[in-house]
């Protein structure tokens, strides 16, 4: 009986003390619970200081995985003799058996504020303040557009590198790409070197706006021997399908007198022959993957020029030179190359440089989300999840539309695991996430808050929002009908 | 074989159906589970089809009793049975029994937004989103500051009284007290006839503020045959001892002459008598129970003039005065009514009318939320709870004093239920709440929003929020280790 006011845990590296001599092998049950699940039994035994101890911790286990079928007064005999005993001093989670979950965070940028492995490592802060034991894997995510490279290089421990190019706009520009830990995976955003934001407004003119940049960085790449490219093709300034990044590479694409076109949009109306024969001969054994969720074919009304040319200052007659351009351009392309790219979904995308991709690199054109999804690995980390935690700036109906969001979630469901997101806010019919794989939404603002503000601490909001988020989880954990 | 492809649920009211007219008796069972708990194998049973089905659901029922300790395999084998003969037809919620939850939701109010039934009304909005089988009770709930009356009105279904009584000045003023549900309680906030928001801040002067009123809305009490008075006294703006209330209610205090004594905190240094006699006699039946959560003493450094008067607008010279008009006030109580209040507990609350309170009608003082709690029998609606949802505007450090969410929290305790609290905002140091009892926290902002914007949409934020979090609620009550 002395041995009752024993503290808990204090036998547990006692190998000499006969309850640790003559406990059973648990061999069987370890391997059973793929030596994660702590058993309320066996996290109860860690504990455990007496025979008599060891038996009720037996019983209570019993009780609660019958619990619904153990006589209310029963249990109360017990609760009563435990407490006689000292079991009344082993916490809830040491009778219940905390699970010593396995927590995937695969969360995306919060725009502005944090990177998509900052705002991950911010969650596991919060998962920490609830499940210390739980052991949790950031898997940073993107959707092609703005923080991909970043994500893809945190996710896969790889580097940043910065390239001088040529700009929009001809001038030099310090852009970058981001070289994967696999050593042979080039990420690019093409607005790093050909985005609109790199133009200043009144300067917006996709008349001669060029990708040069784009083929510059992939030449850089080509440089650091990868041969597998990711490429993100949002915010682009252009509107010339891709030539300036083709002629960057080695090809050749000239007027009726053999003169190299000059860059930009306008100066396809002059283009008569393309030569791949200067063509870089590395990219022969590349692979081009091109992260884009729009379908807009490279002509027409719903073409590059009529849906994107104004926000990169095109007027109407500007439009209808660069939509002309644009088709000439790929019947040049048809007649040299014998590839009809223009009615291809996503051929109109950054000006057509959607068109370029396919034409000269000969890539494929997939939902960005799930691009990343692929890179990182995120489904073979999902096979030993028990959570799923993801995270984006804003969450509305536009999750539905290739945002990584709900990719992990779609993906999260395949292995039928909980999938919890948390937003920075929510917009109006934020409900209809809940369809996308989304079983519940945590928000950062911890009260009524200012956005910048809300951004100038958003690593802090994020923690606390997960804890709260994962203590109304735990709630529902061990939640019994009484 | 036929049968199978029967919708689910289609023969639950076809009494004819041999397997209906099979089907044991519930009576045991339902006695046992206290005929709320739907158990996983008779959610099944209502729709079920064929004796396969019925012996699957058993079997899987069982599983999930036992989910631990089935190897996986033999789940896998009983899920593929299961699918070929429909089983799969049936919901996640169907097969795993949804608890058909009871939840008591005791907010306070959001002020200046919604009243506490308000906010109660906005949260079983929320709970019904996510559990619309769940049954609710809403339980207003105040700490016997502003909003106290309206609480204890709606949770009694009791009214609201206007009344025209003096001020705090002696100008007109229509106050208000609430006529509770049992036809016999009366609840006053003294702010509503002498409260500091009624007189203009280049007026305030507790030298000349009177709580006349107060007595005065006693008075009209008694006249409705209240003989149970619950009185808040939070936010006065007087220093009079509650000289006022009590010659509102027949008692005569008067100078050396003979004459009644002024109204006002600094009259009381010309009283030199107290009489009861004409003190209304339907008080001697009635008892007084003042919400009260400070304990500050009727004179002194600590005492009503030194530490409240400041604010109701008195001078460092006025505070001498003051006290030492209170001073002369409690020996003239003692000296005449046998009484010493000076002392005790409280009777420095709301200008000395804690002391005036226990002198002259035998107060008890007790905090606010605990009154409240009794009123409203939050304690009889917790013995039927599985969950409890409290709210509050703001939540923070002051929770632990007295107000109510902590101590609907520490009753919920008593009953071993989990409690979530809603919060408008959180403070600072919010996370100390968690040590009240309050399990999880939800909050308001579905992103960063303004406080009036938060304020003006109240309801549908409070109805949201409680949504977001019960799913989160349920994606753990679901939760399972793979």
């Amino acid at each position: 009986m002395q041995q009752q006011l024993t503290r808990p845990g204090s036998i547990k590296n006692d190998h000499n003390h006969p309850e640790n001599a003559e406990k059973p092998s648990n061999h069987h049950h370890d391997t059973l619970h793929k030596k994660k699940y702590r058993h309320p039994y066996k996290a109860a035994r860690t504990v455990a200081h007496t025979q008599t101890q060891h038996i009720l911790y037996f019983l209570h286990a019993l009780c609660l995985l019958y619990q619904k079928h153990v006589p209310y007064h029963m249990v109360v005999t017990l609760q009563k003799t435990a407490y006689t005993t000292g079991y009344s001093k082993l916490t809830d989670a040491q009778r219940k058996g905390t699970p010593t979950m396995h927590i995937v965070i695969a969360p995306q940028s919060l725009k502005g504020s944090l990177t998509a492995a900052q705002t991950g490592e911010a969650i596991a802060q919060g998962v920490r303040a609830v499940y210390p034991q739980a052991t949790t894997t950031i898997v940073p995510v993107a959707d092609g557009g703005e923080g991909t490279v970043q994500a893809l290089v945190d996710a896969t421990h790889g580097q940043i590198i910065h390239q001088d190019v040529c700009g929009p706009l001809g001038e030099p520009v310090t852009a970058f790409f981001g070289l994967l830990g696999d050593g042979q995976t080039a990420a690019i955003e093409m607005a790093a070197s050909s985005g609109l934001p790199l133009v200043a407004p009144d300067r917006r003119d996709p008349r001669i706006t060029t990708t040069y940049g784009v083929g510059e960085l992939i030449h850089a790449a080509l440089d650091h021997n990868c041969r597998h490219f990711i490429i993100g093709i949002g915010g682009s300034a252009t509107n010339d399908g891709g030539a300036g990044m083709a002629q960057a590479l080695g090809a050749h694409l000239t007027t009726n007198t053999g003169q190299e076109i000059a860059r930009g949009g306008a100066a396809l109306a002059q283009l008569d022959h393309i030569s791949l024969e200067h063509l870089d001969p590395r990219l022969s054994s590349c692979t081009f993957e091109v992260a884009c969720d729009v379908t807009n074919p490279l002509c027409g009304p719903t073409g590059a020029s009529a849906i994107y040319g104004p926000q990169k200052g095109a007027t109407p007659r500007m439009i209808d030179e660069l939509d002309a351009a644009l088709a000439h351009y790929a019947r040049i392309i048809e007649r040299d190359l014998g590839l009809s790219v223009a009615d291809s979904p996503g051929s109109g995308a950054a000006g057509g440089l959607g068109a370029g991709l396919l034409a000269f690199l000969h890539a494929t054109i997939r939902p960005g989300a799930r691009i990343v999804l692929d890179a990182v690995k995120l489904e073979e980390h999902l096979r030993t999840a028990d959570l799923v935690i993801t995270a984006e700036g804003q969450l509305d109906t536009q999750a539905a539309y290739g945002k990584s969001v709900a990719a992990v979630a779609k993906l999260a469901k395949r292995y039928h695991l909980p999938v919890l997101a948390v937003a920075g806010g929510l917009g109006e019919k934020y409900h209809t996430t809940y369809q996308l794989g989304i079983d519940a939404i945590a928000v950062l603002p911890p009260g009524p808050i200012s956005l910048a503000e809300a951004m100038q601490h958003a690593t802090s909001l994020t923690r606390d929002a997960t804890e709260r988020a994962l203590r109304i989880f735990e709630m529902g954990r061990t939640f019994h009908k009484s």
